[in-house]
């Protein structure tokens, strides 16, 4: 029996991972729907390859022009239509779309108990007492599609969660791990695409330089496994080899390691608890690497990652405040509209003029997303 | 409610680490019965710190002398007295005992359904197919005590064996791994016993030294994890902080890692499923350390691991000859009979004389043993 699956952000970076995996497990898996952005080429050939029952697409025009070449797939879009896809009779539902947009979709598939396979991190980082508590309420099953979340979900596998005691995240340092703060005022955007290990969409190739995606990790990993912050540790790890850690009261630590290879977490978030084959995959050589390097988290130096653990720590709507700022500064740098280090400082002023509401419902997560982001716009008037 | 005790091997290097984690978590365990050899100030300390309702002292002598002075005590003595011990009415036998003396008892309270944290690896290695078909017919777990073992069972730890694809085994390459053949020549008993990471027993440290130790781990894993020996790698690791990983088919890894302390491994085999605190052990602190390093096995230079791998895919009765040789080798290097490399010499000698005996029985384990000690004794003469 295949797993039914829906994509949403088929035509990301994650999305067209997700599709290799679909593709290479056909008896495992079945790409049942997905929705994309405004890439009709690869939504055709999507169509064409996988044959989907339903197909979401940004714009309504794009839509009813493939409705006419494929007159056997449901077509829809917009917001609703985002909605409907998720929600779309599955066994797995992958978020890979960019940005909040993935909040309501997800949350009407918690409701229906359906298994999540989680690559959107701004829906765990704005709302995530809400998928949390929804997903406990549904008995949906919430699983990690980022190589660190999956490495300590993977870690915690098998093991009792109140025996265990931190977590470890791993974090390379980006593209600008050896710059100093003096020297990262006149990079350019080609260099902060330029990433030493990972081969990701641009904007998180930009959190991963700024780490503020290592924030968001952090706060995504909070949620996730619910871990005081006091107990989550960044380590710098260069090679990104050891994905993330757990230790356990006991003293002992477990890692998962592996090839960096977002194709392996993601294939684990559609297999779990199975481990299925990766024919392709490198096998991980560490006598061929010969070094592991780590080394502690400069908080100062990365300036970023600190401001995530304040906006995780004072909680409720900080942490869409430190999210919607952020993707509008990274928009407006790769827009070359402010500089690479103002990414930073316009998160935190956002920050520090917010008055935190605590618990916050759907309605004031996405009214303050956007107020944010319209703050942040102005900012530069 | 704690779990009952019995420590055969009391007063040994992990007899004694078992006693501190019984003496540390008094609520969870209670040492009811334990075997010593000759050393009766211990015997004396941990009688009286301990209460037991049976102990075993190698010398009948000393036991009727204890018996006085502990009337309340049940004393035995001698090989009866070891399987008595070991089949006392308990939850967790440890067998802690040094060579195959520990098989006899091991089987017998295996088929009392007893869990067994095995830390005599010479069980395994020489009785492995008894032990392990044993265990399956009376329902008895076997908890592996080894560093190198608790860390793989633990990273198999809710997992899917089938879907596990190879053991690697992590090797410090012990007191002389900088060290080449030549230099091995002259190198002395004192030289041998300073071991780099783990603080043991003598006769572990020279196996250590000549990677027999980590020869007899291979065969260990193959039958504690029914791996074939293609899917078992060694990996040289100098600072023994991973203590040992596990490859699965969709290419991600699982590695245990830890600070070097043989207390945590055996904490985990008492409390196994859960894990219990270690107030006094220090945690791993992966920045401070920096660096780990990784180098592929040199199996001209390690010829006795060589041999290991030769030993567990001749199988049957073979491994018993390379463990009594090794034994009775190795008490002549302490006795300063024999120079190092003449350790592996006589194994090899041995085992190129041998005549394989497949799915041997005890009896016949037990007379090739004492057999193959005599041998290589007499190979001086």
């Amino acid at each position: 029996m295949t797993k039914k699956i829906i994509l949403l952000g088929a035509t990301g970076s994650i999305g067209v991972q997700t599709a290799d995996i679909i593709r290479q497990h056909a008896e495992q898996f079945t790409l049942i729907g997905f929705s994309a952005g405004k890439n009709m080429e690869v939504t055709r050939q999507l169509i064409n390859e996988f044959s989907p029952e339903i197909v979401c697409i940004q714009n309504t025009e794009d839509a009813n022009e493939l409705n006419r070449e494929f007159p056997r797939v449901s077509f829809v879009s917009g917001p609703q239509g985002l909605i409907d896809t998720a929600t779309y009779e599955a066994d797995v539902l992958v978020n890979a779309v960019i940005g909040s947009v993935g909040l309501e979709p997800t949350l009407e598939a918690i409701k229906l108990g359906r298994t999540i396979a989680i690559a959107n991190k701004e829906t765990l980082v704005t709302a995530g007492h809400l998928v949390m508590g929804s997903a406990k309420q549904y008995g949906a099953d919430i699983l990690p599609v980022d190589s660190e979340h999956s490495a300590l979900f993977q870690a915690l596998n098998g093991e009792k969660r109140e025996q265990a005691s931190r977590l470890i995240l791993t974090a390379s340092g980006g593209s600008f791990r050896d710059l100093s703060r003096q020297e990262l005022k006149n990079v350019t955007v080609q260099d902060a695409l330029n990433h030493p290990n990972w081969s990701m969409g641009s904007k998180i190739t930009i959190d991963s330089a700024t780490m503020v995606n290592k924030g968001l990790e952090v706060i995504e990993a909070h949620v996730l496994f619910d871990f005081d912050y006091n107990n989550i540790d960044v380590l710098l790890h260069r090679e990104s080899i050891i994905h993330s850690m757990v230790e356990f009261r006991d003293t002992s630590v477990m890692a998962q390691l592996g090839t960096p290879d977002m194709r392996v977490p993601i294939q684990y978030a559609l297999s779990y608890p199975d481990r299925l084959p990766r024919p392709d995959a490198s096998r991980l050589n560490l006598a061929e690497i010969g070094k592991l390097h780590f080394q502690e988290m400069d908080y100062n130096r990365f300036h970023a990652l600190q401001l995530a653990f304040d906006a995780g720590r004072a909680g409720g709507t900080m942490t869409t405040v430190l999210n919607a700022a952020n993707e509008q500064a990274v928009a407006m740098f790769l827009n070359e509209e402010i500089n690479f280090l103002q990414i930073e400082e316009l998160i935190e002023r956002e920050m520090d003029r917010h008055q935190v509401i605590s618990s916050p419902d759907l309605e004031t997560i996405l009214h303050l997303d956007s107020e944010t982001r319209k703050s942040v716009k102005n900012m530069l008037k």
